[in-house]
Order: structure tokens, then C-alpha cells, then sequence
């Protein structure tokens, strides 16, 4: 099993080694998604499942007997997408293991008595659009015509032109939307992109609740000139406001950690400097910060420190909000049948919270949903070093299959 | 001659209106310089002047008798490319009011002991090479090899790739260099791009040495990880560093200043992050730094401050020197007739330094060279809405025709 989920790695990152320099880049809709996509359906086929994609993009693989058709399934699923210069199992690992438990399912001539779905979600990372989960967005009928209009790439492009582009029919994104009865439960694996399984000596991770972002826009407005002439007191320079906005962000959310028992994560994780040539004066600057804590107390605060901070200090700046989500609790039940999966298979669960969004938080919303997570190596993440090692995917193909052969129909 | 001003400073601009709310983009070696530079060889041929390009994209006009065929000539000049979203008067300004002395000097049909030439230079802004003044370096003999093949604008292209694709043969760049005797000496005007003409109620600057630049790249090394799942206290931000940076340069140009009678400037004026998505943590930050003062001391002590900044608290920054050039002193001769000049017109002059580079610092190097200043709107310039009102047009041009005529053939 060990062998095949290496080599099964590989092919859905379309590579002959793991080791890759500068990493992954399959961004959101473009070919290098597609490539990752058509090998999860290659892999999907010779373990005889049937396949389709939705409107957006979504590929469901389908594992069922004749009298199974139309009943409703467990699903397990994750996407193939990842950030720029990303590692190759963020997203996969979960899709992996997914075939990988279907695969010990095929392996065993055991007959489940519910079809099983492995969902490759599309579009999941936000490194293109600063949206992020498209695929399960619109899967569970909280994708909107408005998003795709409006949000654009770094090029200008929107959602629909991307996906326009990428052989889909934006019109019909309405048709990817399925009906509750499809599915009984969905069942998540991630890597953790963090270290505190390994800190805290388990196996893997059952997650409880997802600190979803805020995220928003500052725009922040100087006065451009020319660099040589302009006397440093008669300045609006407006990367010097915002490096001052950049520090101010990572020590509000360094103080709100020391008042609270929820950790809160706060970044300025993007800059865009106009005119960005070295004989002007910046004249203005778009940063983009990621707000993020399970309590919807904490990112509130810090929203609120960041909005007293402007109005005091730097009224001339403006904020969009791209995303303010409530953070999502995951179904109680799910999350108690994914810590009972350490019984069964001898693993060590560690109870813990997500720091980052996932396709699951969508499915929640409309069916049972449960999240696990593997560890990775150093906790690194969103980077060509993100590693995960073959007895750890081994671990969670295994969590996932006794996850499957505990379940029922109803 | 007022309305021939406003006429053909339309026409070097290749619009119908001044009023561009983008500005101006003619980038170096791009079809838009080349458009300004056909337009200027239009007015040129009207004036009956001769024409030549040389090996880098440098126009001559020059006005001559037949029997000063291969004379030394009284230069004036200055360029047409732009910054990004820049203005129509940086440059335009003293190509146009060189080109207004000549009309001026065919107007009176007065024959001048002398040839005239008007010299639009090449590449002179460093919006899309991080250097400057290629044109006039290569007519001096500064340019090198080296710069062609190594200094890159975003794209990757070379100076050297970006001239071919320009049409011009950058194998052939050291036949742009000008003998010492074909020039009795070169003459520029240019917008003030600060306010202190009009501050001291002057009508012109006359200029005596000129602040060129120390312009380096910092390159900020931090790690790339999720912007979810990375503890604050575990972080290394690159971009939170970079803002520390540019905090530091903006304060310590400013207490430079308290301490020395030569002003200095000192800007991060770009910015490039590196994953720059929403979701990651930025591993990779490079700052540009452009450093200016007529004090070559001042400019060294802020160069030292910035390296025991680094030093101190983020050893891991590379630096990088990317121009580190001693200011220029004008010729003594030339700035004592430029100041006369106002005598003769009627006109205020203030005597000044330049703030900003300009090709006359390149032509100083081989020939006695001086630079006059007109004012601009607030001062703004590298601006939509830089401007230079036609009065003070005409003062310039007038000011440039009483040069000629006052000068002599030896």
C-alpha cells in the first residue's frame, strides 16, 4: 500500500520526484490544475470508479454497485490546486488517501453498503483570486454570480473569464450545486501545516472548528514625486504609511494572543507599489491582510484594532472587505466518530482547531462534516519543502478506510 | 511664439490635450519613445535642421551653414521618454524650449558663428532599467558592455535585448561616442520638479552641481509558510522585516538632515514580495533604495547608517549597489553665463542644486555643460498631473536663444 500511494503521489503531481525546487504551481482554473486533475482520473478509473465534473470544475469519482445507483454516499475528497510555488500535498495528500482508502476497499472485495464519492474540489487556493474553496462554494450553493464578475486576477481577468478560458460555461455554475440528499457525511484529510500533532506526541489530528478569514484590502494614498527632488519633510510617501500599518498589524495580533485564550493569526501577506520605479515617490500602496482565529470575538478585535489604528493615525486610507466569514464548528457527531477512527486503528488522536480554511467548511453547511489532518514535516506549508511522509499518508489512508467500513447507511 | 510652444509641445507628446489622467508612459526603448521621437524629428525638419540617430537611439538636430559643415557646435538638449504614468514636461520641457531657441534664432534670420545642435537623448528615466541616462552615457562613453548584458527591466529583457527589439544594434553602442572636438559645450533645461524658484520669487535656477544617486536593492530573506497555521511568535515575515527597513531609511534621511547643511533624500521607492498571495506568509522581500544628496559625504553616511542598521538587526538582508556615482559639479564658466542670461532677458534667476539626475551630468564629463531650471505646478513632476505653464515655457526658450546668441565660436 506504502509503494502505491508513493507512486500515486507522483502521478497526481504530475512529477518524477518530489523534490522540486521551486515547487508547485498549479493555480486556480489553469492547465497545471487540469494536468493534476485528469491524473486523479486516471487513478480514479483503474480502481473502477465512475466519474464526473460539475459546471465549475469539481471532479466527483464514484464507487458503487448497480442497485447503489442514485443512493446517497459517503464522501471523502480534497483538492489538487495549490498556492504559487507551493508543495505537492497540500490538497493532495487528501486526495490520496482518499483513493488510497477506496483502493484497500477494492483490495479487500468488501462490499460497502453506500456508494463512496472521492471529490477532487476545484480551485480551492486563493493564491490567484483572493477567493478561496470555489469548487465547494458552488457544490454547496454559496458561490455567486457577483463573485465571478467581480473578483479578479493579478492580470485582470475574473472568475468567469478564468473559468471561460478553462472550457467551462460560467452561466450554468448554478447546475454544480447538489441536492442534500446526495450525500450522508463528507470526510476531510489535510496535512496540518503546523507542528503541534508531532508537539504533542499523536498520530494525527481531529478537528473541531475552522478560523475562517477576514480579509481585506487597504488602500492606502500618498502622493507620488520625483525621489531626488522632493524634500523628505514635504512628503506623502505612501510606503512609508504603509510599512508603518505592516508593523502595527503583527504586533496587534502578538498583543491580542497574550489577552486571550484563542490564538489569533494576523498577515500582511501582499503589497503592490505604484508606481514602483525607483526615481518615484510611491504614491500609493494596496496591501492585503489575512485575519484568522476560531473565535469570531478575536478576528473582530483585531479588525477593530487595525480600523481605530487607520481612523487615528492614517484616516486617508481605505478598506475593502474581501471576505468576512464566521468561523465554522464542524458536526459534533463527525468529530466524535473521527477521534473513535484512533481505536480502530491504533492511532493517537490529538483534538485540535484549524487555522486554515478548507473545502470542508462549505460542506458543513449542508451535510455532517468531519476534518483530519496528517502531520507535515516542520509544520511547512505553502512551500516547495512541504513533505509528508509515506507512513503518515499510509496513517491517514488508514484512518480514512476505517472511517468507511464504520459507517452505515443511514 | 507662445502658441507655437503650446502647438508642438502637443505634438513631442503625441496627444491633443495635456490633460491625461493616467499621465504619460513612454518607457525606454519602447514604441512609445520612438513616437516622441519622430514627432521631435518632425518639428526639427520644419526648422531646416539635419538629422542623425546614433547607435542608441539618440536623435541630433543640428542647424548649420554650409560652410560650418563639421564645426564644433553649442549644444542644447534633453530627452522624451517618461516614467511610468509620468508627466508631458519632464524633458518634453527642454527638448521643446531648445527647439523654440532655434525658431526663434530662424524667425530673425540671424546667422550664428556656430552650429546649433538640439540633441533628444535616449532612455534618459529608470523607470524600466534601474538605470539611468543610457543615451547620454553613451555619447560621453560611460556606457559598458557589462550594463547592457546585465541591468534587466521586470521582464527579464537586457538593456542590450530591449535596443535590438528597439531596432538598434547594441554591439555597435560604442559609436555613439562623441569626439571632444565636435562640441563647444552642451546647455539643458529642465522643470525644477520642487518649488524653490518660486519660493525665493525667481523666475529660473541656475544650477551648479547635481545630486546623482546611490541606489541599491535589499534583498530580505524570511520563510514563506500559511498565513492560517504559522504561530505569530514562529514567524519569519519578510515583509514585517521590510517594513522595519523601510521605517529606518524614511527616519534616518530625516535626522541626517538635522545635522548637515546639504540636504539628502533617501526612499524605498520599490517594493516586490515574494509569494505575495493572500494565504502565505511573505519568504522574500526586495526593497529598491534610492539615496541623493550634492554632499557625496552625506550620501555616504546614510549608506553607512543603512549597513550598520542591517548589520545590528537583519544580518541576513543582502545588499546589493546598484548605481554609486559622486555628484557632479557643473562647469564654473557655464553656471556664471547662465546666471548672466537673466540679466539680458529681464529674467530672476536663483541659484540652486539639482536634486535629480539629468544627462547634463553625463555631458559635463566631456564638455563644459550647464543646466537651467524652470518651474513647475507644486512642485509635483514624475506626475498625470505634472505641468509647466507656457509663460514660463517662454521664459525658458528665451533664455536658451540669449545663450546662443551670446555665445561665440571659440
Amino acid at each position: 500500500m506504502e509503494n502505491w500511494l508513493k507512486e500515486k503521489l507522483l502521478e497526481l503531481n504530475a512529477v518524477s520526484t518530489m523534490e522540486q525546487p521551486e515547487g508547485f504551481n498549479r493555480l486556480s482554473f489553469t492547465e497545471k490544475e487540469r494536468e493534476a486533475q485528469e491524473a486523479f482520473k486516471k487513478v480514479a478509473l483503474e480502481l473502477g470508479m465512475k466519474l464526473r465534473a460539475d459546471s465549475t470544475g469539481n471532479i466527483i469519482a464514484r464507487l458503487e454497485t448497480e442497485d447503489q445507483q442514485g443512493k446517497p454516499a459517503i464522501a471523502l475528497g480534497s483538492h489538487l490546486d495549490t498556492v504559487k510555488n507551493g508543495g505537492g500535498y497540500d490538497g493532495a495528500a487528501g486526495v490520496l488517501c482518499a483513493l488510497g482508502a477506496v483502493k484497500m476497499i477494492r483490495d479487500s472485495k468488501e462490499i460497502l453498503p453506500f456508494p463512496v464519492e472521492v471529490i477532487c474540489f476545484a480551485s480551492e487556493e486563493s493564491s490567484r483570486f483572493s477567493m478561496s474553496t470555489v469548487g465547494s462554494k458552488a457544490m454547496t450553493g454559496q458561490l455567486t454570480e457577483e463573485q465571478l464578475n467581480t473578483i479578479k486576477d493579478e492580470n485582470g481577468s475574473t472568475l468567469a473569464e478564468a473559468m471561460t478560458e478553462f472550457g467551462l460555461d460560467p452561466a450554468k455554475f448554478k447546475e454544480a450545486e447538489r441536492g442534500e440528499e446526495e450525500l450522508l457525511s463528507f470526510t476531510e484529510l489535510h496535512i496540518e501545516q503546523g507542528t503541534r500533532i508531532e508537539d504533542a506526541g499523536c498520530d494525527y489530528g481531529t478537528v473541531s472548528a475552522i478560523a475562517c478569514p477576514i480579509r481585506m484590502h487597504l488602500h492606502v494614498n500618498g502622493k507620488a514625486g520625483h525621489t531626488g527632488t522632493t524634500p523628505m519633510d514635504q512628503r506623502q510617501d505612501a510606503l512609508v504609511d504603509a510599512a508603518e500599518i505592516i508593523t502595527f498589524v503583527h504586533e496587534a495580533a502578538n498583543c491580542l494572543n497574550e489577552n486571550d485564550d484563542f490564538p489569533i493569526v494576523a498577515t500582511v501577506s501582499t503589497i503592490e507599489a505604484s508606481p514602483n520605479a525607483m526615481n518615484i515617490i510611491p504614491g500609493f500602496v494596496k496591501l492585503g491582510v489575512d485575519i484568522r482565529s476560531v473565535s469570531d470575538k478575536q478576528k473582530n478585535l483585531m479588525e477593530k484594532a487595525v480600523d481605530t489604528y487607520l481612523k487615528k493615525y492614517r484616516p486617508s486610507v481605505e478598506k475593502e472587505i474581501l471576505v468576512r466569514n464566521p468561523s465554522v464548528q464542524l458536526d459534533r457527531k463527525m468529530y466524535g466518530k473521527m477521534k473513535t477512527l484512533g481505536h480502530q486503528t491504533g492511532l493517537k488522536s490529538f483534538e485540535m482547531e484549524s487555522g486554515a480554511g478548507h473545502d470542508v467548511m462549505n460542506m458543513q453547511k449542508k451535510w455532517p462534516s468531519g476534518l483530519i489532518f496528517i502531520p507535515c514535516r516542520d509544520g511547512l506549508s505553502h512551500h516547495p519543502e512541504e513533505y509528508a511522509s509515506p507512513q503518515d499518508l499510509l496513517k491517514g489512508t488508514r484512518l480514512l478506510h476505517a472511517h468507511l467500513t464504520t459507517s452505515n447507511s443511514g
